[in-house]
C-alpha cells in the first residue's frame, strides 16, 4: 500500500459525494503529490473545446431544436418520472458541507390586512451545487498544472475565480436540458441487488445493456447509469458514502465519444470509487467535466424507471440559474 | 386615510417580493386588526378542497398524462425560453431577506491524485424559496380564524408547523408541471411600455388577450401574465419594488373557475399593488394558494416570449424536493 | 415507562446540547401533552420578577460598581484561563442544527494598490447563541400555559416573537459580567474522574465543595461547576450528547436563593440528563432562566481552573450585542 | 488622476468596513496591478516577528501578567462601558457580505414534559469575523509577492489556507486581552462634531491628545482613537461606508513603536480614507497586522467613553474561538 492508497481509504470513509472531501487536501506531512508522479489523465493541452476557445457551454450545446422535438416526441402516455431526491436533514452530506432548513417564526410574517393573511418563508444554508441530487457544472472539476487550476477550455481559475461566484463557466451558462434520455440498467444486467462499492463498469456493459434494450446512443442524448447504488440512500448512508460502483475511464471515453451531453447515475460521483487505478482521483470527472465538456447528475433515484423498465424518454432538467456556481441542485424528470 | 392605508404605503417602500415585509407585522401601537373589521375573501370555511379533504397538491392535480401528451405535442419547433431570472448579488430583495454565493477557496479542494484533481463548491445562504424567479407553494400563505393559521385545505399551521419544516404542504408534493403554457400580454394588449404600480387587471383585459391570441383557457394550464413591470428588474431595483401592476380578486377568480394548475407573472406578487381594497393584505395570493390550491411563480422574465409572439406553448417546471418548504427557486422554461 | 420516559430516551440519543431536539415536538402520535398533567416547576404565576415588571436584564442586576471593583481586587497575578471552547467542525451538536465557518476564495479579494493588499474574510453559518460554548439569555427558555408562551417577567412570545430577532429580552439586554466567579468542583469531591450521565449533584455538594475551598458564594456571584463531563468533549461526542451530570432543582433554588447572577458549567445544559423526575422536561432551566432570570453557561472548559486549584476569581464575560438573538457564543474568562 | 485614483473612488462608493469590496478585483481590463508599480509599505521582508518566527499571537504577546495585574489596579469605581454596537438588520454591511439573524419557529421547539418547557434558537449567517463591531486577527490581511500571498511571520497562504478555516493564524491564538487602554479623543481636540472623511490622524495629533491626558502608551496597551465618524453609525450608513478620518501610516508606526497590543477606533478600518497615498491600498492594515503583529478593533462606540471623559481604563476583549477564523466580532468592556 502506497501513500495513494492510504489516501483513497480515507477518503472512503468520510465522503458520500461527488467530490472529494477538503479535509483530504490538508493532511498533515506535506504535499501529497510531491511523492508521485503527476499524470495528465486528459492531456497536456485538453483544450479549446470542440464547441470552441470561448465556449463556456460545453455538450449542452448538442441539444439542438430537432434534438429537442425529437425528444418531445418521445412523450406518448404521459407519464412523469421525477429523479430527484428528497433534500432534507439527515441525508448523506460528505465531508464538512452541511444543509440547514429552517422556517423564520411559523408563521414568518402576518397577519396583516382585514383578511388576516400570513405567510412562511424558508431560510436554506448549504453548499446549494453539491448537496444531494446535484448536476456538476464546469466551474466544478479541474487540474493543477503548474500551480494553475485549468477549467473546461483551458479557463484559468486564477483569471476566472471569484470569492462570490465565478466569473466564467457558471451553471448560469449551461440552459436547459430537455432532450432524449435513455437508462442503462447495469445492476439489472448484472443480476445484482446493487453492485458493489469499487465496481468499475465497461464500455461492454453499457453495449450489453443497450441492445437488451434494443436502443443506441445518439448524439445530445442523457445517458442514466443504475448501479443499485442507490437503494443505500436514507437506508444506510454510512455504507452510501463509503464507496460506490460506477462507470471506469473507458467508459466515460465510450460515451463521450457517442457525444452525449450529460452523464447521471444513483450514486454520488458517477465513476467508481476506490478508483481502477489509486493513484488518481477522480479521473472520470476531469474527463468528462474539465476535458470533454459533458455534465454529471449525481444523487439520482432511478428505482421507479427502472422498475417500470423505461429505458428511453423525454428527459428534462433545467439548473437553477445562480450566477457564477459550479453546481446546481433539481429535481431532473424522465416523461414517456 | 385611515390605518390600514398608512400599513400600506409603508409596505410599497419596503417590500419587493411576493410577501410583506416581517417588520410591517411587528409595527408599535398594538393590533393593527383590533382596529378594523376583519374580512374573509375566501370565506370561513373554505375546505375541503376539491382534490379531497388529506391533498397536499391542490391545482397540480389538474397536469393529467392527457394533459402532458398533448403540452408535448406544442413542441414544433424546438425552441425553448428561459423564464428564469439569474440569482445574484444585488437583485431585488425585500425586507430582511438575504442571498449570498460563495466560493470557499478557490479552489474548495485539492489538489489530489497524480492527476492533480482541483474541485470549486458553492455556498448558498438565502430564504430559496422566496427570492428571484419563486414558486410559492402551498405552505406558504394562509389566514388567521380566531388565533389559529390555516392554510390550504383548512390544516392548521400549529399542527403542521415545523423549525426545520413543514410537516405538510410542503413543495416536494406539487410533483412536476409540464403542461399547456398560455401567455396573456397585458401589457401590449394595453400598448404599455410597462403597466403602472397599483394598476389592476381585469377578466376583460384577460379575454381579450385570449381572444387577440385566439386562445381559450383550458383546465390544468399555466397562465402567465405580461405586465411589462419585469423590465426594471436590475435597472430599477427601487421602483421595481414599490409596488406592482397585477391582477385583482376578480381576474384571480376568473383564472381559478377555468382551474388553472399556476399563475405565473412577471412582477413580484402577481397581483396589483397597491391592492384594489386597501384593508385587504394580498388577497390573491389567499384566494390562489388557500383556497384554490392554485400556484404562484413570480419574477419571470417573460420578455423574449412576447418579443416572439408565442402565446400557446408547453411549460415546464420542476419545483426542488426541498422536504417541508414553502416555496421554491426554478428556472421555468417554456418550448415552442 | 409511560410516555414521558420514552420520549425522554429518544431525546438522550439525539441531543448533545443545551436544548431539546426538535424533532422530539414533532412525534407522530399527537400532542404529547394530552397524555399528562401539567406540572409548573415555577408556578403560574412567576412574575413580576425582583428586578420590576419591566426589566429584561434579570439576575446580571446584580452585578454593581461595588461587585465589579470586589471583583478586580481578585486579581493578583494576572492568569488568564480561556474557559471557552473552540467552535470548530466536528464539534458536538444537537439535533438538526448546523456549524459552517468557509474562507471565500482564499483569498477573498484583493491584491490591490501598488502594495498588493490581499484579504481573507470567514463566512459563518449555524445557531449561533446555541453551540458549543454558549450563552443562554432570557428570551431562550419559556413555559406554554393556555397555549401561550410565557418567558422571564411573564412577556408572551405572542407579543415580543419576531422571525428577525425577538423584540424584548434580546441577549442585547443583558450587559457585561465582570463579577467574582466561584469554581465548585464536584468532580473532585466525589473522586471521580467524571460524574456519570444522570447524576443528580444536591445542595449538599455544592456546599461541601465550598466549605473544602473555604468560600461562600456571595450575591451576583458566577458559579462555575466542574461534573467531569467535559472531558468528553472531541472525545466521544456520542457519550457526550447522550445524557449528563448536573444540578437538579434542589440545587438550582440553592444558587438561586443565594441570588447569583449565572451559572456555568463543563457541560451541555447545567442540569442532569435523563432529569430526576422524568415527566419533566429542562426544569432547572424554566427555574433559572424563566422564573429567576439567572443565565446560564454551557459546555465551559473547566479543566485546567481545576487543575490549578483556583476556586475563587474575577470572571469576565460580554456577550455579543446580537439584537434580539436568544444566546450569545463567547470565550468567558476566569482571571487571578 | 491615475488608475489608482479611478480605483480608489469606486472603492470608496462601495465599501462601509475595514476592508476592500470583492468587486474591486474583478474590475473589467485586466490586471489593476500592472499599470502600476509595486511598493512594499513593509518591506520586501518583514519576518521573523519580534516574537519568534513559529509566533501566532502577535503584538498580543505583550499582554504580560503584570499588565493585567496593573489593567485590573485601574478599576476604581466599576464602571463598564460596552463599546460594541447592535449587530442588527440594516446596520452598514460593505460589498456583497450580508448579516442575517431568524427564530426559527417560534418557539423553536416544544412544549415538552410536564412542565412545558418551549425553547427559540437564533439562526446566524454573515461574515461573523468582518460585520460590525470587528477584530481583525492576523489572518485577515496579506500581501502578494511574487505571485505568493504573505501573511504575518511570512506565512504563505497557499501553505495555511484552507476553505473550511486557515490551519494557522486563526483568531483563536490571540488569547485574552485585558489590559490597560488609553482613548486619544482626536475629534474632541480638533474641536470638531466629527472629523472628514480622508483626513489624516498625525503622530502629532497623538501627542497632543496625550499630552492633555497626562497619559503615555505603555508597551501593551490597547489605544482607541475616536474620530467622531461613528456619529454616522445607523444615522447616515451611506455616508459612513463612503470614507472615513483615520491614522495615517505615521502615525501607525507611532504606535507601534510604542508596542501597543491593538487600535481600535469608531471607523470601519482604523485608517483614513482616501488614504494619503491614492496608490496604496490599506497600507495600515498591513503595517499594523502583517508586519507588527498589532491587531485591529473597529466599529467601536467611543461616545459615552469621550463624554465621560473616561481616557484610562481596564480594558478586556475575548476574541471568539471560531478555529482557522480571520477575525472576531465582540463586545469590548473599558473599565473604570
Amino acid at each position: 500500500m502506497n501513500a495513494s492508497t492510504i489516501r483513497c481509504s480515507k477518503f472512503l470513509s468520510a465522503v458520500i459525494c461527488g467530490a472529494i472531501v477538503a479535509s483530504m487536501s490538508l493532511s498533515a506531512g506535506g504535499d501529497p503529490v510531491a511523492r508521485t508522479e503527476t499524470t495528465s489523465v486528459i492531456g497536456e493541452r485538453f483544450w479549446p473545446s470542440e464547441f470552441g476557445p470561448d465556449d463556456q457551454r460545453g455538450a449542452a450545446n448538442r441539444i439542438t431544436p430537432e434534438k429537442i422535438v425529437a425528444a418531445a416526441r418521445l412523450i406518448t402516455e404521459g407519464r412523469t418520472y421525477q429523479l430527484g431526491r428528497l433534500y432534507e436533514h439527515g441525508m448523506p452530506i460528505p465531508g464538512k458541507r452541511h444543509f440547514s432548513l429552517t422556517i423564520p417564526g411559523l408563521p414568518t410574517g402576518g397577519p396583516l390586512g382585514a383578511n388576516q393573511s400570513v405567510w412562511n418563508d424558508e431560510l436554506f444554508s448549504g453548499e446549494i451545487g453539491q448537496l444531494g441530487t446535484q448536476f456538476d457544472g464546469l466551474g466544478h472539476i479541474g487540474m493543477r498544472v503548474d500551480g494553475e487550476d485549468l477549467f473546461y477550455n483551458g479557463n484559468k481559475l486564477s483569471e476566472f475565480g471569484d470569492s462570490y461566484g465565478l466569473k466564467k463557466l457558471g451553471v448560469e451558462n449551461a440552459g436547459v436540458f430537455f432532450t432524449r434520455g435513455v437508462l442503462l440498467d447495469v445492476c439489472s444486467l448484472r443480476g445484482a441487488d446493487r453492485l458493489e462499492a469499487g465496481y468499475v463498469i465497461s464500455p461492454d456493459e453499457l453495449e450489453a445493456c443497450l441492445k437488451q434494450a434494443k436502443l443506441t446512443i445518439q448524439e445530445g442524448d442523457v445517458v442514466l447509469i443504475r448501479t443499485g447504488h442507490g437503494k443505500l440512500w436514507m437506508q444506510d448512508n454510512e455504507a452510501f458514502g463509503a464507496g460506490e460502483p460506477g462507470i471506469g475511464l473507458a467508459a466515460a471515453k465510450y460515451l463521450t465519444d457517442r457525444k452525449v451531453s450529460l452523464i447521471g447515475a444513483d450514486n454520488w460521483a458517477i465513476e467508481a470509487v476506490p478508483h481502477e487505478r489509486d493513484d488518481l482521483s477522480f479521473p472520470v470527472h476531469q474527463w468528462d467535466l474539465t476535458k470533454s465538456g459533458a455534465y454529471h447528475l449525481e444523487n439520482l433515484d432511478l428505482e421507479e424507471l427502472a422498475a417500470h423498465k423505461v429505458y428511453e424518454f423525454c428527459f428534462v432538467f433545467s439548473p437553477l440559474r445562480l450566477k457564477g456556481a459550479t453546481g446546481s441542485p433539481g429535481n431532473p424528470v424522465a416523461i414517456r
